[in-house]
């Protein structure tokens, strides 16, 4: 009995994109997955004997970093996040595409060099690494959500947070100032998994097929 | 002009039994407060200069440990992982009870003694305290959700997370082997605002009021 092939999928935005492509690679979830009144944490594929979790989008790294997922779906922003060796992003499936980027109150922008800031993110690495090529220490105030609140009640005088449409920055006085990194969904396998199992490797290949197939037509 | 008076408040669980608790203090938030379709982050209060913010729980901690909010309402949980100096934790609200505990494999209990475990949680903190003080050097598998799946994935031996029912460990054939800490909201403020701003020492007086007028009841 070969080991069950597990997939981890992110909740939330990334996954209303996902879906079909993860279709046309073969991998469909069952009905419970759609049922928003179920408990279960994991769910059967059709015609396959793949299991999928969904789980937060760090999880999701997490999960197949440590071998506990052999492959997955998530945003750039985590895979550079967490560095994770065991970690191997082999393809950008050009969806979920957004951005890191840093925001501040508008207006504040001309305030003059700093070498100190104190900046609230959900990326503390990313965040650290941006503002030091810069030659200024960034002390990061880890949240996990509703950043742009941190400078308008004196926690930070930065956000590193993701941007997509830069609404939610508008509605709370905040200017984007600096983009860190464009953010996409991708492919994620745990390369020990890659190396020992054949299924990973197909999947690689599906997925680069239809990549390859959407940027063609 | 005196600095608005932000209280924070926590998403989910804890909100529905704080809330007529909050009330009874003078702390009642506005319609859009109610209003699912919001997409602001803060809310003005009634009869009140006060304006409350409604973050993840871990986040309620971190404003209110900074000054960024001069008080809020938490799980003893989130209090104990911290441990920040600067957050003060000076009434028991005796609502959102459950606990934080170890859970694993139903029938693995008489495994023998270890030295050493791999243990999926979001208290790392609390994980190696606990497990420290039976000489045991706990490695903490970060996760910020689904727990329960790490074990039958072989991402860890061990969970550490809140239980309430426990119908969610039986659900994923896990079962609960010791509490680490009984949980309850706690009612928790900024010291510096505690000795600086009266309004802070009033609404400490007016929740313990409550509380004992309860218990009384």
């Amino acid at each position: 009995m070969s080991k069950p092939f597990i997939f981890a999928v992110p909740k939330g935005r990334i996954l209303d994109e996902a879906l079909p492509m993860m279709a046309r690679a073969g991998v469909v979830p069952d009905a419970e997955f759609h049922d928003k009144n179920s408990r279960a944490l994991s769910f059967a594929c059709e015609d396959s004997d793949m299991r999928i979790i969904r789980v937060r989008a760090f999880d999701v790294a997490t999960f197949v970093a440590h071998g506990a997922a052999q492959a997955g779906i998530v945003g750039s922003d985590v895979v550079e996040e967490f560095a994770f060796s065991e970690l191997y992003a082999p393809v950008d499936l050009d969806i979920g595409h957004c951005r890191l980027s840093v925001a501040e109150p508008s207006g504040q922008q001309n305030a003059g060099p700093v070498s100190h800031l104190r900046v609230a993110s959900k990326y503390p690495n990313l965040t650290r690494r941006h503002f030091e090529k810069q030659g200024i220490q960034a002390e990061v105030v880890k949240l996990n959500g509703a950043m742009e609140l941190a400078p308008g009640l004196g926690l930070a005088s930065r956000i590193v947070d993701l941007v997509s449409t830069g609404r939610t920055l508008k509605d709370n006085g905040l200017e984007e100032t600096s983009v860190i990194l464009p953010v996409s969904a991708r492919l994620i396998v745990n390369r020990a998994a890659l190396k020992t199992d054949e299924r990973v490797a197909s999947l690689v290949d599906a997925f680069r097929a239809i990549v390859s197939g959407q940027k063609a037509a």
